[in-house]
């Protein structure tokens, strides 16, 4: 299984890293819930609950965090 | 579809770099919930209810934190 | 709007650090929910329940990290 | 009102660095809440609730990570 | 007891930095409910509760930026 | 009271930072409840409910987190 797509936290741009922890985030799910059908049913009740897309969020949030810090917050 | 507006995290002043943490994380939520008439149906409800709103200053707050590493505070 | 009073995240002493983090916090709930009526509505509610003052304290203690870091922890 | 007692985020110790957090952490509760017969009210719900007072430990933690690098860990 | 397998943060890559934070954060809920009927009692209504699986997220992603700092982020 | 066993966060080796993390997690629990009967009685409840769990071990990865700074992560 691969929880790191391309085994690296250094991307070109934001935007690519924000990608990147969004992914992050999906496969850790996957890790803990490796059954695709299940993850499938619970989408709509998630997707549809406000609190349950903050509660996303927050997780993409760290992620990002700790890929922006490798990246050195893409500065130059 | 964008995540970081601008595809920078470097920002003029504090003000602009808060206002693009609350970019980052609606665009984030928009990711996840990419329906916007879905998020439409959950803004009165997520609006008006005091621990939602604490979630998502959370998430900004968050946000924040490494926008503002990023520009290393502002300091000069 | 103003998100960041003052709009540095540099303070003078730990308590307008402290004083700082807790309007920035503010600010974003106002970002979120514009409406003032509605934020005065809620208010009761969430002020006198234990677990809506801890998830409002947990936001200010990150905001709060963010504004120490910035001002190198008041050390000297 | 004090929010940061001693005005200064620098103790001799750890110990001493965790009653800090812990008081940090209360007077951010009365900055909320400032009416002190309603926290009265309230901790007893709050304190017999283990998921309320792992909220609360959460908080503590937080405050405590901030205070901690201000001291630089209590190093030396 | 083992908490952290290895007894080390080091690992190779980000993958395997990602495992380390699954198996530590496993080891914590295992550190805390030592009984493995009652976590296998506990886990498939966990492991089918949408917000369930994001908290569960949220530590792996706390734990992994840990590890990712003590690993200078793999950057070489 | 103690609430940094040994008033210090400086371990051997990351598991011993573990485990201090887990103790300094339970002696805020302590600290803000310090009837043990209390507590006593709502261990069953909360070790037995999966969210409670994993809002427990969250608290245990920011101590860890912190802990894990204070040793520069145990590198050498």
């Amino acid at each position: 299984m691969t929880l790191v797509p391309g085994n690296s936290l250094l991307t070109e741009t934001p935007e690519e890293g924000r990608e990147l922890a969004i992914a992050i985030a999906r496969k850790t799910i996957g890790a803990i819930q490796p059954d695709a059908d299940t993850r499938h049913v619970l989408r709509p009740g998630y997707a549809t609950n406000a609190d349950s897309l903050t509660m996303a969020a927050h997780v993409v949030a760290i992620e990002f965090a700790t890929i922006a810090a490798a990246n050195n917050y893409w500065r130059t």
